[in-house]
């Protein structure tokens, strides 16, 4: 029975459609929309709307399903109705002073504080991972062209460091996020009864409540696109990582080796190895990105207050946070693994690499730094065109 | 058995994380990829790989399968591999002069060609339904403000000639992406057999093949990116007729009513009666356009040749495809059960909507258009100024 | 002097905001405002509202304004408003039956149309500057991993096979938009007067004129977003044929080389060569995408007729057309000029590029695809265990 | 003169297309570009590069330029190359021990500092103005239904709230950027002279410098993007707030009045006063949101180190600024001038809203709050078709 049912049936088709995959995605909440639900008790019983023994009953009841699960199927739309069916005769009296709007919405915020939380973590070891101690030398590229020195450890130590903007990023999003949206129930609070929001916010981790009920809906999908923000952040330094990798593990560079139990072969190759994992994780970046995009969009050029459109920014959010932590995992797999191979990145410390330290020793010397680049430039041109010229047969049109 | 496997074993979690969801999304290709299947093995039996026993066994296979079904484990990685393994000892022959790059493209075309011509199917019956003629009198409003009259008829046959662009549109994505990959493999043709790509393109009821091998991998992807911005449009229609709808159901309006089993209510406010399944098309289209996005991105920056990041742009076509049936299927099924209240239709139609009108009539009498604009422009200011200044008290800051 | 001026002055900031830069974007209108005001005359001629001498004078006038142009100043707000005021007496009358909404968007159609055609040459050229009969071996490569073998000629077609394919994809466009929308007016037609749209349109140039001024309306970044997918089209090969482009020209690979006055230098390094040029023209996909993409969201959840927001429609049309015909203009030129370096590309023609060829030998001799794939598998993987295993000291974690 | 002429003629056109409208763009950046120039300089001396004299004359040199500006050609490139050019003798030695790419980076992180700081005091304006004690009330809607009451104060002290939020957010976007990229160089640092990043850091401002150096070029665009999503939750807010006044301003609603000097007219409908103010801050919402999704695009696929791609990400984070500016200016202004129209917002206080209110007296009154709740729904229920059903007569099909 939905939490609305007054009696007169909506068609079926349009019920099918409105429901959507959100009994299947609410598996998610069902813990922390117990979580609530118990604080939300609580505070009723202080204000007298649940006796101790109701309270009991339902705090009882909603650990049981905090560790069992529910069962949430279609007609119950989501794990919202889904509980509250289940909690019996109890269940009829807490959904007193709230509306299923701040509920879904604290749920969500809950299971988002706590899935942040464990990025950080996967973001941590993939910090440390990234430390690893190989001072051997291979090319700094800019414009995909050897550019200057550089070597393995500082190359993979700048993701370390990105790594970290990437905790600072997210610690700001959790801060952002830690506010208690119960309590505005429907996005214009609460009538007759004397809510306590403090209370329940406290009860529930959170570092306050917000205030304004209007301002609590604004936040919906506008908070959750800063979350994905975030996330964005980091599946960026995975797509430029795996990037990187993909073309230093490329024979003509092969600076780097993926394990072969890591690659994937042709159905039509036989002498195929190929990087899918790396190319995957790089496209991943692409489809967290949309998924911003999709709520920044959905959200847009609405009134104030609730909008059922607000239902479609649900699913981006657990897609991307399910993807940033595959591919975290996978990343801090394949580092681990990674093996570079020596003697291929000495053989591309080739001399061009040298030509700023040639100009920068004449500058030493005494000679201002574009005279120094001149002469230098000028030396690299006609090497070039010696190499170059002769030999090589070019097919210009 | 994968169809590259070579006796070395691949990390479970790498393997788990390069399948994905593909098994699962493969189902919709099952019947698509036999269909293509059989189209090669009859070729393959016309270049003497395949004798007329083998061609024979694989067809009476392939068909049973395209009937009945077949599993499809996350062992197997996609349906081609099921497919393959199911057709037993034929299926080591079946492979030869394709790979699995065309293999997947040209299950994915014919699927994409029957899910556009059932889509323009729905988009004919949608143009059929809002042609309604109800001469009622409605506002035609520019920047929200009421501008000249206008009425229903007219109203809804905007959206009916609107399918008509949509149906022209998707007609042309129908003929641009009606060339067979088959025949492309890897990317870069058959080397040693002479493969007859005329015979399967018109095997399967394709226009003709896609001559060049790297053509046909640049349009993985590129294809699919016009078939999602033929099915933007189609869900921008329904995105701005939701708008109107939602905008002429209020009761501020009451232009339109939806029937009260179409509409859903509220865990809070017993009173409520809303229309959920217009907020939900709106946001649709949002989500349709997302994947657009995702797809346009996820094939970028990278050079000619199959990357394995091509595997994400199967979910989105799929996906879109899906939503934009069900969302079509929804607003037929709302257009035919709209009510008109033509009363309260009539009461809007206030004096200012005629204000062109009176201006079109003075220029009929010989005077200049500014000069009339002007003129009727100065009464209804001082009409405006009159009714509004005293009355109400305004709160200014 | 604004077309809506009544004696009450607006705001001097909000003004200053509302017009924005549309006085300047509009430059690129005013041909296209006079030939429709030349059409839109005429016919006010043929309806009695302009005399033979004040049509004269308008036709003679806006001939003078096509040729010499028109000053356009942040009080006119657009080229319209400069136009009707520099008609003089008779641009008092022109405006009869029309309105600013109906005359924006037949002068952006009109120019679109001409910028379309002036696209389709441009690929028309690239395409054949693409074919070179330029039989050198190159390595094709899938997973940016070498496949097998192709050649210069066959990877260079297939992007002018693929602007046959974007060619397509404008004519597409091309008549779709090729309707013309004037006499929509504010949206909701013209009362009082008896136009003749078919006239109009038939003068300027356009099919047919769009049947309903409601449709007309809903077609106002519509087709304007139709227009920058097929943009997005073009960039896309754009974008992928640099990014080939950019590859085969580092050093590592050195298949091709662009001359050295298409590159330019470092602040720092003399070295430098960089392929600039290219890497603008792959980011300026991205750029074009990005308008697509606001296109389609500014014109969202908005009720049909008129708002303000299509405004912001304008700039990312013309900025995308300027940016399309320029990155055509350079590929166009680079690819005149690109040098393909032949000893390069036979040098990186290595065996295992030929592993499908042997798989397909065995299997004309008789084998199973499956097992002589294997077989094929079995030996490469010897070879590369081999080779690789020893010399090289890996440092993994 | 450019940085790396080295006396070989780039191509003209080739030259038009790369600097684009860098040229234009870089007149935000002289200042800064001054700035840092300075603090560069201040090392060099330090270390041993320049004399106290020359440091004197580049001081004195680059103060001037500050106060005065300076003109750049297209010839120039860019602000760096015209500045180092206008310095004279002393010129050619300040560019030791850095490259343009860091130049860049630093000019661009100085100038977002200073503009973020900017819309940080208009945002706290805006908090400010919102800030309006009256407590009329107004119908608090949900899936644009009459929902629950709520009053004028309530309703913009949510955008109040907002505002704070978002200066959370552009602090923490602050701290991120506050950090010097100066002495990356190129991007693999400094060889040679040993630079002090932590003296030039300090002179400049920033809290510290960035580390290593290829994380220093990782963040170009990355940081960008941040910044970018502080500004599109900045405009949301005012999207939302915007969308609010279009409909409570319509005549229909009437809750809220423009002053009619914001107001702009129709060029064919005399009676109109059209809120194109809102429309275009509406519509602006997407404008930056585009181009952070253009960012985020461009910088994606791409190994690390610099490319030429990073350049298109300049212009997107400075229309996006002047944009947040801008519009955060008109709302300030408008929400000073908003007239609250008490009789209308009165009127529109209806029975329904107070259902709620209805149903949490019965659940006071002891009974369980599910059974008051179908109860009152019932009431409702009967209420409505007792009024809708009758009278008006329904067009459905």
């Amino acid at each position: 029975m939905k939490l609305w049912d007054k009696g007169c049936n909506v068609n079926k088709e349009i019920e099918k459609f409105t429901v959507g995959n959100d009994y299947l995605l609410d598996q998610n909440l069902v813990k922390y929309d117990c979580a609530a639900s118990i604080a939300h008790a609580k505070m009723l019983n202080k204000i007298g709307v649940l006796t101790k023994d109701e309270l009991d009953e339902a705090v009882k009841k909603l650990n049981e399903i905090m560790e069992k699960g529910v069962e949430i199927n279609p007609e119950d739309e989501d794990c919202h109705t889904a509980i509250e069916n289940a909690l019996g005769e109890v269940g009829k009296k807490i959904h007193t002073a709230r509306s299923r709007n701040d509920q879904v919405m604290v749920a969500l915020r809950l299971y988002e504080k706590s899935e942040l939380t464990e990025i950080m973590e996967l973001l941590k070891e993939l910090a440390k991972v990234l430390k690893k101690d190989v001072k051997v030398p291979i090319p700094g590229y800019t414009h995909m062209q050897k550019a200057m020195p550089t070597d393995v450890k500082t190359w993979l130590k700048c993701y370390s460091d990105s790594a970290e903007d990437n905790l600072e990023i997210l610690e700001s999003v959790l801060k952002l996020i830690n506010k208690s949206p119960l309590g505005s129930a429907a996005g214009f609070g609460v009538p007759v009864f004397d809510i306590d929001k403090e209370m329940t916010a406290k009860e529930m981790g959170f570092e306050k409540p917000i205030e304004n009920p209007i301002h609590a809906q604004l936040t919906r999908g506008k908070y959750e696109s800063n979350i994905l923000n975030a996330l964005t952040q980091i599946m960026f330094d995975l797509n430029k990582l795996s990037s990187d990798l993909i073309l230093y593990n490329m024979p003509e560079f092969g600076f780097v080796s993926l394990p072969k139990e890591f690659c994937t072969g042709s159905s039509i190759m036989p002498q195929k190895k190929n990087p899918d994992v790396l190319e995957l994780i790089r496209a991943k970046y692409h489809v967290v990105l949309a998924e911003e995009f999709k709520i920044k969009n959905i959200i847009s050029n609405l009134i104030s207050g609730y909008h059922r459109d607000f239902q479609e920014t649900k699913e981006p959010v657990m897609k991307s946070i399910e993807i940033t932590k595959a591919c975290l995992k996978m990343m801090i797999l394949i580092i681990k693994n990674l093996k570079i191979n020596e003697k291929n990145c000495k053989k591309a410390m080739t001399k061009e690499l040298y030509a700023t330290e040639e100009v920068y020793k004449l500058v030493k010397g005494g000679m201002p730094f574009r005279d120094a680049y001149k002469k230098v430039g000028l030396k690299f041109k006609k090497l070039k065109t010696e190499s170059s010229d002769s030999p090589s047969p070019f097919l210009g049109s």
